[in-house]
């Protein structure tokens, strides 16, 4: 079997890092080429993982007819019109989330995904590929704790990196598209089911800066799913401990709760502040492993003809759920789907 | 100084609990008389208690000079009437939860209450004298988290007893104002702050005998207050683990959780199901020392002529509160207080 | 059913709240007396628990009429001489541990105490009332773990008493008899059996003023028993997290951990030190129920003509057994019993 | 840099592991050989992992000019002929532990390893390549906790697998060779310290069978180390939770605990059985990424012409001490090193 080609796409920390997770952490695929508009940065990465190729004009990387597959972590902005670039140029497609910046965009992405059914698309929930949530969501699926009374999700980013939050504030489209998209994919996920009500509420409790964006530094939604689950997502960026992504599942006969300690690994501390567990610091040490399964399930599916469980549909409904809640939030009102 | 003389009205599970405590776990106070319309209940327990005086009529105990204080732990639909009745005669009140069973019989009680200001009347939120409730709310109050964010706060009965709720149903008067009204208390406690809107959402996810009163089998709701913190309140009657109450106050600096996991004891089992603690069954159990705190604290409230932290505004006011979730909850909709 | 009138001996730490617990936290008891030889501190406690029968002289207390019973917090020193005069005054008998100071006067005391057969004399191993331990106890008596296989058990007190800890150094006993003694204790109620072989070492890792009198700030040992479970007992002074008293006993079906976290409540902090539970401060704090449980029993013994699980041989045995450890610690070497 | 050209020896449960982790989980190495005896096992394995080279003969392997290196995960018995063999052949050579099942042996291999400074030779200790051991590591050689007081180390296998271990137990060479190595190694390499004295017990609680090889089913010791720690190990096959491997390090100043709950991922699970963590299974679950991480260890010495910090003389210490704990247990004495 040949090895899947990939070219990626974006330098940033999460582009970095899964160029380096294909370098050396993937089966059954090489990391090809590189494209970035830094070029010093490009180079140096390049030179770094012993890549070849580099580009500093996407057009030019899905021009090479060396290049099996695109993985996009460039900016949102940037997604659907690329996606759709490289979909036309024969090459098999993940992008990092979001699917597009607007439900317009998402749309237009499921058309060109839908438009060529033998290429490979698909989204980087990369919760969906975390160990944890694969253990819980298998026990969900076998029916273990019964039919999904009320599911609960939290993402919270430490406050030790506000202040780039606070930089990235005017683009990242408010908490609820930037950060409960992955609550929202989870809870379609676990659920089986759709929203049908949201009502959204916060506020800028530690940081008024985030006002100006009609965004809050922490807020919530209460939702009605349609099967009646409740859904209950919270999103901060003032966590004292941590980076925390934690998720519950209360069913009719038992409960699940993933990660209620965003523990860092299993040393427990004993000294003057008690007894403790030390935290996450962000989504690359969280996720380390996600990240990883992600895109190898990329790769498999590509070597195998299969196609993957997260789909350019889910993108566009998270998405468009998002919009929904944040929309529920600036007009404080309650909202039907 | 002499002992508060204190007669025990109801002799049902806390009823009895009430006595037992005043009987032998009090400071300066004695077990003067017990009150229940079952008499051969009565006469046992008052056997058992040593107790001397006992009474099936209300109107009696209330009548005797040798008692100073009441202890009612009677049917809640006699509560307001019995509260008049009992200032009336000059008796210092201690009244279980809730303070009546509608918002006019609340307001009844308020005015019986505020008409006695030379007597104590203590409303029966126990909670506030569990002591990891207390430290948590010292925690608070001392700023050690911050500005309160988000409020979270469950109360979770064990399905065990799912076939006395089914029987309670028709009395009980809805998840909201049977269960999450303590819930309510703790919101109000520790943000300092009244509700703003209330969206409310649930179901009967596993016993569909709740829908004839127009209540689920679990519950929840999200309220702005006034001081922009969220409050996430979850009720539910079918916990497979036991008898769960838990709160979680994220402050803008800090978080606290209380009873996540609501351990009978400190003894871990390590066996064929891994690593686990055993939960506590009931609110007796849970609750076990808050039930003799509360009542020591109005005795000391007699005693040192003290007025109580809990008052009867605070029980009309959660009654109050607790009857808006209810609307919002039975007609699906956001209400404003 | 009249009440035992309890005569309390020494007004130390313990000695008070042992006070205190007999004048409001026992049934069927009642603080008739108490005797200490610091008189101002005698009438300060005697005014403020209303104590009206006042003694600085033991001899007097003990031929005092109105008194059923003494509960001794008095120098370890003097246990053994009041166990046998109260006894032989015709009084009930708790005696705080330790029984005595030498094996040869645990069993002067256990003389004195099989003389008076009609007496009830326990000893305050208060560990056993404690009712995670007796839910563990329970657990094994009932064979849900299996046969012993290994029993750890760990006594360490915080750091921060370390002055309190070296100025007793001199009169403590050292390690294995000032503390270790708890875990003896359990050791022979939690596998029933007895001691054959112990090894013991240990030193002054961070307070070289113990070595002066044979002892060390942290020691353990080894001990097979007769049953062929392996006990392993540590005892340390210098705990940074605060009072931590754990037991494990792993059984060839299942393993039961008491207090492996000695977590002072049920609130969990999050902040910039993690995820953590505060400790429990000093026995005081942890042991506060238990302390007012063993009183408790030794007054139901009284009134029920019932004898206390935990005899004077419990003591006598424990101390013969710490004093073989000390020697084993002391010279270096394996001993056996 | 050119790939470092691995031939792996054997293909047993751990040899098939290393195997597979070779081919897709390293950098800068590749799977270039597969050797084992069994012929249908190494051609099912090497066309799964596109291997082209296949021997049933080590000699034929270290003889192939296209290998740079080799893992060995044959029996033990073999271990120090084939190190010394492959050396010889001017291959690197990675063993996995025991390094000989003698003391001679293992003296025989250091005088091979010796003879070839020039060759890289590692062995597999690999839990010093756990995340969480490694930064326990990292806060103890920080001074985090102080001097170290106590040094306890469990390593049980679940009863579960029970059945293997007593058909393994002629070959074993009994827990404290087979199982305990781990810990004696973790004990030298958190403290810096080597044992003075060891007093070992134990026995056959559930399972006679092993009496007959003077091995127990759960066995452990205490040791002073020349450093003054104290040092308790325990090894069990009969555990009922899972594979559990812990540590704790009590320092002076702080303490440390590694997986004292041996967690297989971040799920909680809420049901009948209370608040609970399942448990790791075995060894290839609990330390996969060490396996990984130990290995890739190994190339990165290659590659970069750094030494391993696991020596060869730590393999044969730690089998010398062994071989003492083994003595003082079949002996019942307290020996000295």
């Amino acid at each position: 079997m040949n090895k899947v080609r990939i070219g990626s796409v974006g330098l940033g920390r999460l582009g970095l890092r899964h160029a380096e997770n294909i370098a050396s952490r993937m089966q059954n695929a090489e990391l090809a080429a590189l494209c970035d508009v830094d070029k010093s940065k490009l180079e140096e990465t390049a030179d770094r993982l012993e890549v070849r190729r580099r580009f500093t004009s996407f057009e030019e990387l899905i021009a090479c007819k060396d290049i099996d597959a695109v993985v996009l972590v460039s900016p949102s902005a940037l997604h659907t019109k690329q996606i759709a670039a490289a979909l036309a140029a024969g090459k098999h497609v993940f992008s990092e989330k979001p699917l597009g910046v607007t439900v317009e965009e998402c749309r237009q992405a499921e058309k060109a995904v839908e438009a060529h059914p033998d290429l490979v698309f698909m989204l980087g929930f990369m919760r969906r590929f975390d160990e944890s949530y694969q253990y819980a969501h298998d026990k969900v699926a076998a029916g273990e704790i019964g039919r999904p009374v009320l599911f609960r999700s939290y993402s919270q980013d430490p406050e030790k990196f506000i202040q780039g939050a606070i930089a990235f504030a005017p683009h990242s489209g408010g908490q609820f598209l930037d950060m409960a998209v992955h609550d929202i994919d989870l809870a379609r996920w676990f659920t089986g089911s759709e929203p049908e009500t949201v009502y959204a509420i916060g506020g800028c409790y530690a940081h008024p800066e985030f006002a100006q964006y009609q965004d809050g530094d922490n807020v919530s939604c209460l939702m009605k799913f349609k099967n009646d689950c409740m859904v209950f997502l919270f999103a901060g960026r003032t966590a004292p401990h941590g980076y925390n992504v934690e998720t519950e599942i209360i069913g009719a006969k038992g409960i699940l709760r993933i990660a209620s300690v965003p523990q860092k690994n299993l040393v427990e501390v004993l000294d003057e502040h008690g007894v403790r567990k030390e935290c996450s610091e962000n989504f690359l040490e969280r996720f380390d492993t996600a990240y990883v399964n992600e895109v190898q399930e990329f790769v498999n599916c590509i070597t195998t003809g299969r196609k993957p469980a997260v789909t350019v549909y889910d993108g566009k409904r998270v998405s468009e759920i998002a919009y929904v809640c944040k929309s529920a939030f600036e007009q404080g009102v309650l909202l039907k789907f």
